[in-house]
């Protein structure tokens, strides 16, 4: 027979197994970080010193240096011109250097090399380009504030001497998450979000928001501008652009539209934040980023690429449904995406045409003409924002098929003006 | 001091207990059903019969005569004409009953009713139209088999006497699911699925599936067929279509651009089924009839019904996001289909108004002419395949978005290929 007190041990031991078996059960077994932190001296900026502190963080880095298609067949990062697949780029950005050289974006370990080839720099090129290449943003923000943006962009391109890497995005003494990009810092604080209070899970996404975004350069001073004021829908971004902001009114005006043109650039953070990763709190670096393991160690993958090379480790924690649902499910929103998008650049690059045609004519009626270079600028406005944009629509399925969807119809409404300035009487 | 008897029992106690809370946490507290089969006589198809032995589920259904809007916007149980929202449909159903009577849809307790009280129907309506409005239609098939597709609609509604109720989806005898409509059983067989195979989880989508799709009457028979044979996506039907099927052409023929043309009948199965909620399993009853609980005992909601209506009881069991998220996501997107929906409707009318004014006149090019109207009659199926559709693009969001951009780009070629047939040169 059992004592009364062997009696309460039995018991007290199985409520305490019982408690251990069930916190076993809610955490799982997570291994301790070995990660210890090393400081590493401000100013420092070639990602191998880092990587000595940091070894297998800086290997997955260096996988960025392979180039790969993205299994869906949008995006990648292998270095091709995208006029390959849509001509529509040669009409629609003829007279300025995009027309020339639109090539997909290589790894962040490439963005160097691939500024400094690029057929869109020339001699006139401004220092505001260098801005989201490298670390060195920083030291050179330290010694002129925005008067970099203004210097030769030679000048600094021969004192870069890394790309983006650990210091775009940590502080080198604490290893916490930072933002360097002047332009963004200016941007939060006119947003009202004091930086220094953003949390982790903040700063997962504002590491990559600090480039990734739509930007412009104020006229005379180069200065890098984020056009958020009046919101980040493709909407509210044109009209911030109607009030022409810092006296800037185009990046260009078309040669044969004579409309003049806003170049969209990857609006990528700004197409995630009303989507539903977005909106549910998913961090860039979630997807872009995901937990790897190696000899029971885990970190977080620097390989920064499309997350569909990698379904088991980005999208598998969240989506249970095996990597080949998910990849057909990507597949076939970026494919309706990719639809509209073409058929979209089409109509603006015959919209473009047909504005000419009806500048050129006898008698054309100037406020009709007026009215179609409006309409195609607004046009390739919405077409190019889903365009530009990394994601062929993933990052924001709905808004990015709407906003092509419009884009199409102003593109026809401006065909439909340009006849109206011709006095051409359409059924 | 333990003896090593009682050390072992402490073990093999704390084991078992261990064991124990671990089920617990597993499986949750599942009250047990205490629903109980009664049988109920094959051909009993008042619910209120049905109802006495399942009173929780005949309370909930008889919910839906409370009709109530949807907090999107979209859709609801309330009968106002779509026309007032959309104007365009009286100049796209111009000729056809759909532009004098076209009511949103209350719950499956009006089903008859607003059948008789439709204004699209007529002494010369054929049984057909019953098929999916009470379960008497299995009494009918059984009694004439197609036969009764092509008696007049006033006899068969003076037989049945009771709307879209438990007979149309469940066994009387077993109360297993089960489908009663005659043309939902035969395409499936077309398709090779045997019915009799059927898992209750397909179950709780085929049952509703019977019903919620596109069909054509077989001109002579006023047979009910469901055009699957080439696919479900709204291309595949149109190919389907196409070839003109048991000797059908078209469902009318619009008086001013003598397109002939298909009317689009809620597509909510084919739509749903190639979407993300589809293609990841979950069944249509998952969403429309949730579990709910009533005194301890758990029972599906017979009240069928948009989900938004009661998002915590149907969506928050996948989505823990909470009630106000789910809202405003769903709301999104169905904005921004309506945005895009409205659009290619009102264009749609516009081509039709274009080659009308095109076969009006003189020296037309009947070539390009029979071009215009072959777009317009595909840019209005393209269309209306989204407008027919029950849940404003939720369905399929990123297919229902890509079909409206293409119905709109081509209602707009429409347009311009009946400029050319008119001899008019546009830029």
């Amino acid at each position: 027979m059992l004592s009364k007190m062997q009696k309460a041990l039995i018991a007290l031991l199985s409520v305490i197994i019982l408690f251990l078996g069930f916190v076993i059960v809610r955490i799982g077994f997570k291994p301790i970080s070995t990660v210890k932190v090393a400081a590493i001296p401000a100013g420092e900026y070639d990602p191998a010193v880092w990587g000595q502190h940091y070894p297998l963080q800086y290997e997955s880095y260096k996988k960025m240096y392979e180039m790969s298609p993205s299994p869906t067949g949008y995006g990648g990062s292998v270095k091709v011109q995208k006029s390959e697949a849509q001509s529509e780029l040669f009409a629609n950005f003829r007279g300025m250097p995009f027309s020339e050289d639109y090539a997909e974006e290589r790894g962040h370990v490439y963005s160097l090399e691939d500024l400094r080839d690029s057929k869109r720099i020339s001699k006139a090129s401004k220092g505001a380009c260098i801005s989201c290449k490298t670390p060195y943003v920083e030291q050179f923000y330290q010694e002129s504030g925005w008067g970099y943006a203004n210097k030769p962009l030679k000048e600094l391109l021969d004192r870069a001497k890394h790309p983006v890497s650990c210091a775009s995005c940590h502080d080198p003494e604490t290893m916490s998450l930072r933002v360097i990009a002047p332009a963004f810092i200016d941007a939060q604080e006119r947003r009202g979000i004091d930086m220094s209070k953003a949390t982790r899970e903040e700063m997962r996404t504002y590491v990559c928001a600090q480039c990734h975004d739509e930007y412009y350069f104020e006229p005379g001073t180069s200065r890098v501008v984020l056009p958020w004021d009046k919101g980040m829908r493709p909407e509210e971004m044109y009209a911030y652009y109607a009030e022409k902001p810092n006296g800037f009114t185009q990046d260009w005006q078309h040669p044969d539209s004579k409309a003049t043109i806003l170049k969209a650039q990857h609006p990528d953070y700004e197409t995630y934040m009303t989507g539903t990763h977005g909106k549910a709190g998913v961090t860039c670096a979630d997807c872009h980023m995901p937990f790897m393991r190696k000899s029971g160690q885990k970190y977080t993958s620097h390989n920064i690429t499309s997350p569909v090379k990698n379904l088991d480790s980005s999208c598998s924690p969240c989506h249970s449904q095996g990597s080949a649902w998910l990849l057909e499910r990507v597949k076939t929103m970026q494919d309706q995406t990719w639809q509209l998008q073409h058929n979209a650049g089409q109509t603006v690059a015959r919209a473009h045409e047909a504005v000419k045609k009806a500048g050129d004519s006898a008698n054309v009626d100037q406020v009709e003409l007026a009215k179609a270079r409006e309409l195609v600028r607004k046009a390739q406005w919405m077409w190019d924002f889903v365009a530009a944009e990394s994601s062929m629509g993933f990052h924001n399925t709905d808004q990015s098929m709407a906003t092509l969807g419009q884009a199409n119809e102003l593109a026809h409404q401006a065909i439909e003006a340009a006849n109206r300035a011709a006095g051409i009487k359409v059924l």
